[in-house]
């Protein structure tokens, strides 16, 4: 079968690789029907050591299952299925507290860290498929698939931010990134009723769809102009919550700036660095918490797809380009470029 | 009048300064009947360089008004008041978020920014007096005294690290560090009803006393040893909330320890360090939260009063020395010792 490998960063090719199979009886087998490149496949592909390579990309996907193992009791051949970026059990103590991603057990893990499977390919091995999969009530070539496919990170991971960061009625937020993930924060935090939810980036196309999605104001300035800016849109002082979208370094800076005292950051950009600034001069003078990480995206999924496939919101508009998987190296080429916001993959 | 200022690093002396006047019509004049030495006192008596000084000492106190500023409205001279470490109107935004230690009026400050006044000396100009002052229905020299100047910090401090660690009834808590924050910290959970309050200390007469105070096991190990112990007690992920009572660095990474994927780290300890971990090897990876700060005592002291005036508690436990205003360097030394826990000072 054909599967996407990164060799090291800015080398990502697709090649013949042997086909993947069930190995547990808890398995099932998943033919890849439409995957994507995420924000965060970007983080290797600028970085990642040739030692450490090749790895299989992708960790979304939805697909059609074509075989189980004789002990998944959920799922039959022929079911549509959509897969969270993390596999979990769906029934240990920490998937029962809504934190799939910390999974206790054993064969919990992320696509990411499985170097033998990945969603940008043309099949794909998902172990727990009973806790991980979820059926999806369309046929494989439903315009919904594209928002479908959201589920699986970019909005459940957005939803994420917005639920850590306290989001509620009447709330005044301030998001930084205009990714795919800044974006669907922007609608998690419009469908939880936000007031204001200032948008801060630079790619015009981007927050005009950041608008649609809820974007009460818009600033494409960065750094300390950025910040004064939002101060200014804010009342002097900033936002209550901070949804921290992208992951680096002056983003995270960009969130001490714009935050209020007494304030949240709720990060879900995962972070390029491990220390960062907590002390009296940053967050614990002003009472200002930090929070957030890897989305247990399996835990929104029944609570995010109804008004998906009642046609209320359309987190698919985040898909700007479609390939087929011979393309998937362009669109990493694209995303990194900006030329493309996320490239959908139809194997 | 007498007054205690540190010239640096093991150098705290009391010595004749001018006397404390009214200098703006909302100040107040208060005469110091008890004030106390904090453990963070400790951290500029390690480290503070003689070019910085010499600084008034002390930010917890009880006094009787002697004198009032033309705009002071809600105090009169006579009256007994408790003044807490920060300097707030209690009026502005966010006094009214109940943040006072962000007050935006510009005399907003802490005892501990103004280098002319101090706690530990017998008499103190208190800006903002209505806003700051906080009249006790008690007599100078009531037994009630040490609990109530309790009010003034170290309690209000244990109990702003349990509410922004959202404790709870049935909630299960570590509490690190045996200093009267750390033990108010578990008096705090206790009151709020935490099921399961592990103290991490070393001192025996103090981790006694956290047991009197609401303390369900006690681990006397610290580093590697201590947060096994403390995994053991807790089945194994550590604790949903985690009190961090210190402010060094190592407390910082026990807290990392000890605490449960999904789990809230609350500081109370003055952090002696501006970067830490905040990675996905550290908070992000395990969608760990960090909340605290600077506790606005203020807003607590009318919730927190009761139990202390109709005796239910006895935060004043914490002090077992007292001295006046010459033994306050010895006390500065007893508490760096460990040979004191808190020491309250009569002037």
């Amino acid at each position: 079968m054909r599967a996407t490998l990164m060799y090291g960063a800015g080398d990502v090719r697709v090649e013949n690789v042997p086909d993947s199979v069930l190995k547990h009886p808890t398995d099932a087998l998943v033919r890849v029907t439409a995957s994507c490149i995420c924000g965060s496949d970007l983080h290797p592909y600028h970085s990642m050591q040739a030692a450490d390579g090749p790895v299989r990309m992708g960790h979304e996907l939805i697909g059609v299952v074509a075989d189980v193992g004789s002990e998944v009791t959920t799922l039959s051949r022929g079911d549509l299925v959509v897969a969270p970026f993390a596999i979990s059990d769906n029934t240990c103590e920490f998937c029962r507290e809504n934190l799939h991603t910390s999974c206790s057990h054993p064969e919990a893990n992320f696509w990411d860290g499985m170097p033998e499977e990945g969603g940008q390919s043309e099949a794909v091995r998902v172990p727990l498929a009973d806790g991980t999969l979820v059926k999806l009530p369309v046929a494989p070539d439903s315009a919904l698939v594209p928002s479908l496919l959201t589920l699986a990170d970019v909005y459940g991971t957005g939803y994420h931010a917005a639920k850590m960061g306290g989001v509620t009625r009447g709330s005044r937020v301030t998001v930084i990134g205009d990714g795919a993930v800044g974006l669907l924060s922007v609608l998690s935090a419009q469908r939880l009723g936000a007031e204001q939810i200032v948008l801060m980036g630079r790619h015009r196309d981007r927050t005009d769809l950041g608008r649609e999605f809820g974007a009460t104001d818009v600033v494409a300035e960065r750094g300390d102009e950025g910040v004064e800016r939002v101060r200014e849109l804010t009342g002097g002082h900033g936002s209550h919550v901070v949804l921290e979208a992208v992951g680096h370094m002056p983003a995270y800076q960009q969130a001490l700036g714009v935050v209020r005292p007494g304030g949240v950051i709720s990060r879900v950009g995962v972070p390029q660095y491990e220390e960062a600034p907590v002390g009296f001069a940053s967050l614990f003078g002003r009472n200002i918490r930090l929070a957030g990480g890897p989305a247990p995206v399996r835990a929104y999924v029944e609570e995010l797809m109804p008004a998906i496939l009642d046609g209320t919101i359309e987190p698919g508009k985040v898909f700007d380009a479609t390939t087929g998987l011979d393309g998937v190296p362009d669109g990493y080429r694209d995303m990194d470029r900006r030329t493309s916001l996320k490239v959908l993959v139809e194997p």
